[in-house]
């Protein structure tokens, strides 16, 4: 069984036609999931749904404690690009050990149609998180990075590798 | 370096608004790669551009020379799902020693737009092509399928372990 | 108040991911609709689900029935663009006096996502039904055409004035 | 001949996936009409790229401007729908005599995909452009407006007869 976290981030928004803003509203998931046919035995479960520029530390132990607390050792973690890595740290320095956690998101929401990048990286991160050993991934732009060996290049929008 | 061969497939169908029918035009996979923000070192080429029913062991023969032929041992294969398990037990009884080769396909054409599963599957067929150790793999549903464990159930569309 | 009548055609195939056929399920009117934001009194009325060139005159007398029998002046058909030309001449020739109809279709089916003409050509059919005087129209390409002055470039796929 | 003029507005916002902002780049038109199939003899010209909520009475007299300036009695203003009903009142008081203008938008942006109005809207405001007798009008909602008999419902985004 696999376990998906849900925390928010671009992957997840959604635009408010009143008012012009971007918000979050339920997780695209599920549709996403149909759409991909994938079979796969999944849980999924919201932890939160917010911008990752606004994930505090309370809230990365509260996706320490859930990680933890899933007999599975298959997590997936949608979360924002903005701070994926820093999350990503906090998790492997918890010492989670023997679990395979993949964290991804998308550059563009998955609401917004034909230009997200979302649908592509949900596959990819599924793939990843039953095929790599333990430890604390990213998985964006087709790759996937060891959680200290990577980050988000604030001006190009691409992770790269460090 | 990751070698993706494409064969055609519902994956690459378009429709053709004179005819009604549907048909193939160029892969859509460059668009792909780009919407899905890849940056993996990848090498596309063409091979054939076929319905699946279509593919003969001469096409076949076809395929496994070209997995031979390259140097890179992750090799992805685009191909249409109704003999996508046939290929793949065709390349595995080629014993191409110690490659990892992934084929994928699409139930409904990446042109057809919010609908299809194409996209999905290529990030996970990506994926599993960088972390699955040497073998012949048919990756579908979110999941992966050693190629002689796994059918096409005809009737729902959906592959199945055996 | 206006009246739509579906009859099927390219505009309202979907693809069937098990054969690899088009076919017909039920209207996407009512969510192309609900997408325009139509703030209209409609009432939507499904007289068949065919292609167009399996629309013999006795489907022809049925339509043109019911446009005789609705009490409104303001009617749009939904039609395979075939013989989309065929019908409103047959339409014409029923001298249904005094009613503003108007046939539109698609080059592409609105389930095809984003490459469809669909959801323009509905745009434009229901803004033309409101605006003509009493007569019989083909809504297509941005244009309208009188029934006696139009027929369908069959090399092109695109309407022209006779 | 009909004159599109592009003022920018919710239609033609973009995503900046780099900053997680709405922005404007090159306007949709052009791809828009491509994919509506429409062969109606136009002319697009980009007055200004902005959001209406900044449209200043300066802006307005340089659109009344281009309005006079043309030859063409037919024209078709794309306009962020803030402030659609404020510039269609300028342009009636202008007493630009013996043109219909029609003004129209969208709620969700064109490059959000399947979500968005404005295929729809530019599809019924070009129909509404060749069919309505002169005068200024706002087409949305699958209606039009005159300019003096419409107000847009800031809660609903739903444009209202009044």
């Amino acid at each position: 069984m696999i376990q998906i976290f849900v925390t928010g981030g671009t992957f997840d928004k959604e635009y408010n036609f009143v008012t012009g803003k971007l918000f979050f509203q339920d997780s695209n998931l599920p549709e996403m999931l149909d759409r991909g046919r994938c079979t796969l035995d999944l849980n999924v479960r919201t932890l939160m749904m917010v911008d990752s520029l606004e994930i505090t530390d309370l809230d990365r132990e509260n996706i320490a404690n859930n990680c933890r607390g899933v007999e599975t050792n298959q997590i997936l973690i949608t979360h924002g690009t903005d701070t994926m890595v820093e999350t990503a740290e906090y998790l492997a320095q918890k010492a989670i050990a023997g679990k395979t956690i993949v964290l991804t998101g998308a550059m563009i929401p998955y609401a917004f149609g034909s230009s997200s990048d979302g649908f592509f990286n949900l596959g990819s991160a599924l793939a990843f998180v039953q095929a790599l050993p333990p430890g604390v991934y990213v998985a964006m732009n087709g790759r996937y990075f060891n959680w200290d060996a990577v980050q988000k290049n604030r001006s190009t929008g691409y992770f790269e590798a460090v």
